[in-house]
């Protein structure tokens, strides 16, 4: 069988992971909670799965669910999704990325991606036939300049994918990035994919900077969410897209063949426990201590960063340490010191090395302290 | 944004499903059991919530469940596929369907469909760029005329869909239907989809022919199964495929970017409820009960039918009551007698109309019987 995806190995979330599991290292690599969500989550489910909820949902989602988000983005962002026709539930982020892509992309569209890039971005564009054109993001500030963008646009340019906060760096999305994007797609047939799974997860008093509150960007784009990443349940693989009516439609026709519907009871719960804003309201004090606690850990070492602006992942350069390549590192250190990171190279399509390892801070705090002890000894 | 899917609307499950509430109409449209999951696999999915169960899965699946179903596997079929390299969990069959294709499919490459065909299979195709072509099966046998196939195979046939016990028309497969299928792609570079969710659902002591029986076709196969339609959770979403290392290698690049993993609770609860032949060895007495109720309800109908040989569905020809288009007369009965059924025009292609409807008996015995009178009422 010739493959589809030539160069696709195994993901290296499966890699560390593994290795991890294997030498009994800190897992610091793929991006998941070290604790447990919450046992009122827990409890939610057990009702709706002892009340028989246990066929399939409606293929857009429970109307429970969709209303819950539809109010929790009105009262965040003050932009209205109806919940009928511009809200859709998915199995995780990961289906409402690829659902996006394919409702839009054909065979020789074009689609602008900020490198570093979450994985399976690429593969979701290839697999439909169209191209991706990179723009590369750097260290330290990975911040975007809009000249470049602007150049790489072309009348073949049909998709923009966003990513904010932003995976693997942190960084988030200024009101001068929305500004400045849609200046570009003013007047042009291009829509946008934003992943914004992160949206709880600022830190120092930043506000999120959803591409829904510009007008000129809400009218186009795929906003793309996770309860997974909010509530610490990544296991239960259920997230959702917000999108304009003739948006959603489309996106519903590719979700309706992908999936065609998300687990019943978890629907039904996380509802009810949407519908208390205190459960996301807490994350960004929650995750704040945890990065710099980490950090703190790693103030006497010899490791270099920048404090994460959002998102759960904390980068660190090595350049004052090693010059090794950084998946080299990654394996190492999860072998030697066992801590198991991401080298940041793999999220550039040409595997750019700038001596960026990636750390997952969603951890239990003694974790996070004996990680940084360990990764201090360098 | 123009359409990728410009012919698909709202499908015909969601239709009747809405319609049926609606009216407050008897449901015997949509393919999902009107009784609930056994409380013993409940408790099982409760186990493994309470227990922290709630990350990311492996993208292959948790491996008890994996080798549950291998060993499964070789148990009824006597075929042995590797838990780690040849067994896959997806977000239920639809996915697995999608992935399976979606690695096959080029633009341009030709695809085999048996018609009546379930509605997911055929955008599937068409996503990928594949150009369906149809053998078309007729009342009231269905079976296969295979001269016709050997005559739409072309240099372009890449892959064949394949559905036993099938779905909405109830035949299965014989031995001799494998021996044919083998005989058309041994020596061509043919593969094989084949969607085996009712493989637990057989009638009047036959047995389910499996594809992977079969040597020739085992070696070309992704054989798709589903634990919604076997334990009676439609609602949970999960399913599997299952196929020699080399597709199932290809088979997890696709997975990996469409849904990455599944629910972690359920499937550490599925691994247990597996392991307990009872659990899929008591439904063909189940359902064939069922079966009989129904049939035993309109026996005095002017409806006509032969029992269906497997799945959960019963198709009935009502040529000698009416003439009306199958499409109006579902609708029809599902405001006036208040029984919601599916039309099989709506499975083929060219909606090719033989005066034929779909019932789903996987309901409560007073049920089929209040849904049988009202039936024969006409
Ligand atoms: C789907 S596994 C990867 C999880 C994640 O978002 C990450 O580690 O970046
Ligand atoms: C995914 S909804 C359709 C369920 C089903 O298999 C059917 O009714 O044919």
């Amino acid at each position: 069988l010739p493959s589809k995806l030539p160069n696709v190995g195994t993901t290296i979330f499966t890699v560390m992971s593994k290795l991890a599991a294997e030498v009994g290292a800190i897992n610091l690599s793929q991006g998941f909670p070290g604790f447990d969500c919450s046992p009122e989550l827990v409890s939610l489910v057990e009702h709706y799965l002892r009340r028989g909820f246990n066929q399939y949902a409606p293929m857009t989602g429970v109307p429970t669910l969709r209303e819950a988000l539809a109010q929790k983005t009105s009262d965040l962002y003050n932009v209205a999704y109806h919940p009928d026709t511009e809200v859709t539930i998915t199995s995780g982020a990961t289906e409402a990325i690829f659902a996006a892509v394919t409702a839009v992309i054909r065979p020789g569209d074009e689609v602008l991606v900020f490198e570093p890039a979450y994985d399976s971005y690429v593969p979701a564009i290839e697999l439909n036939g169209g191209i991706p054109v990179y723009v590369t993001l750097t260290p330290p500030d990975y911040s975007i300049d809009w000249k470049t963008v602007r150049e790489k646009i072309t009348d073949k340019t049909r998709l923009i994918l966003i990513n904010t906060p932003h995976n693997p760096t942190g960084r988030v999305w200024t009101v001068d990035d929305l500004v400045q994007l849609a200046n570009i797609v003013r007047d042009r047939d291009i829509w946008i994919v934003s992943d914004e799974v992160y949206e709880h997860i600022l830190f120092d008093n930043r506000t999120h900077h959803s591409l829904m509150t510009h007008p000129v960007l809400q009218e186009r784009t795929f906003i793309v969410g996770s309860f997974g990443k909010t509530f610490h349940i990544t296991g239960w693989k259920i997230g959702y897209c917000l999108a304009p009516a003739e948006l959603t439609r489309e996106f519903r026709k590719i979700h309706q063949y992908l999936t065609f519907s998300t687990v019943t009871p978890i629907q039904y719960a996380l509802a009810d426990y949407l519908a208390q804003p205190a459960h996301y309201q807490e994350l960004p004090t929650f995750y704040q201590r945890k990065r710099n606690l980490f950090l703190d850990g790693l103030r006497n070492s010899r490791f270099e960063f920048k404090p994460a602006e959002g998102s759960f992942f904390q980068t660190v350069s090595y350049a004052a340490i090693t010059d090794e390549p950084d998946y080299d590192l990654a394996i190492r250190l999860t072998k030697e010191i066992n801590v198991a990171s991401i080298p940041v190279s793999v999220f550039y399509n040409q595997k750019n090395d700038y001596k960026i390892l990636r750390f997952c801070f969603a951890k239990d705090d003694a974790t996070l302290q004996k990680a940084a002890e360990r990764l201090s000894r360098l």
